[in-house]
């Protein structure tokens, strides 16, 4: 059970969300189970949909401002308003490197097991209606029983 | 001796480490002895005042510039001015999560093992004076001594 | 084999890189071997000259606005157009720590073991010949690798 990997997503910028799902897809290429555990902005990563309604005022702000879905995640650095994550998705594009939506569907192919933290959701007012098929929700419980498990366990 | 837990607090931004804390009192509460290695912008998250006699004057501007304890610590995105930890904390009371200062308290009772690091505390100037109490100085073999003997290390 | 440690160099922010080199450095220093796995941003700490020649429209743009060397990265946190890097590094002479110049040297003399992310050099448009010497050319698969060998993985 020793070559687990457990990944923490806690950053939802482009760039790190893109480094943990190459890591991900790539140690599940190689036969490890892989973990990653999405919290905080991290979640951005997982959307699917985005629901107003039974939001708190403070919540529907939050929500307004992140991210929609995975493909409208800003670069960490250099963003400039979104002209910074375009110019690195074109780069990607003519170099022929999956793109961040391309990597999820490989994590989920690859059978990844993908984690919400519980805490997080309920701090953000999320709902799991919001968030893509076949994610388990959990806390950081959860998250650590796996970790003791993996071989390798980062926070990006 | 594997179920040690030795996480790098690097960052000194309220969400990052709020994650921190949680890791670290979760793993604390299922019975590991886990390290807390405060470097950097992280040592914040420790200090307990502010003194600016003694100090050069970079390193009065850069004392200055810093949040002068865990619960001023600023978000890591979105915190506009400010208003984005209020934001966050106020969410935070509204689901009945534990604040920062509650965190920090849960994991000295948890008896987590605090380490500060010397070189940070040098080059910025910061004295023992500063920090909260039973907080260990040392340097990053302190840290990597550790760590070897943990399942789970980590750098936020 | 299981005292190797293997970072992820992702930032290139000064702190960020000289956390991860004092890291390093301190962890060949007590006899592992070490790896260290430059990706993203990171690349810019093993640059040593930028070569325009060859490079499209975007990825001149990028590298005219990337860190020319590891002498030139700027802080995470309150650089202010420079001037906090400045700051930063008056300190550390001051308080006489190793530059980051210096714990590169250092690491090369440790026998650190450089790779640097094939993808993020196709990506960016990065040639070889822009990087330091000794620098080994790998994928994921080869940080993986080592890292299923490590102790102790980081993501800085």
């Amino acid at each position: 059970m020793d070559d687990k990997v457990s990944l923490i997503v806690f950053s939802g910028d482009m760039d790190k969300v893109m480094a943990s799902f190459i890591i991900a897809t790539g140690a599940a290429a190689m036969g490890s189970q892989v973990n990653m555990f999405f919290t905080f902005w991290g979640i951005s990563a997982i959307k699917k949909e985005t629901i107003y309604a039974k939001k708190g005022i403070m919540e529907r702000m939050l929500t307004f401002m992140l991210p929609k879905d995975i493909n409208k995640l800003p670069l960490s650095k250099m963003n400039m308003g979104g002209m910074g994550s375009w110019m690195m998705k074109k780069l990607m594009k003519k170099k022929r490197v999956a793109s961040l939506q391309e990597l999820l569907e490989m994590a989920q192919d690859l059978e990844v097991n993908f984690i919400v933290c519980q805490m997080s959701m309920d701090v953000m007012g999320i709902d799991k209606s919001e968030l893509i098929d076949g994610v388990n929700v959990g806390g950081v419980a959860s998250f650590l029983g796996e970790a003791q498990e993996s071989k390798i366990s980062m926070f990006v």
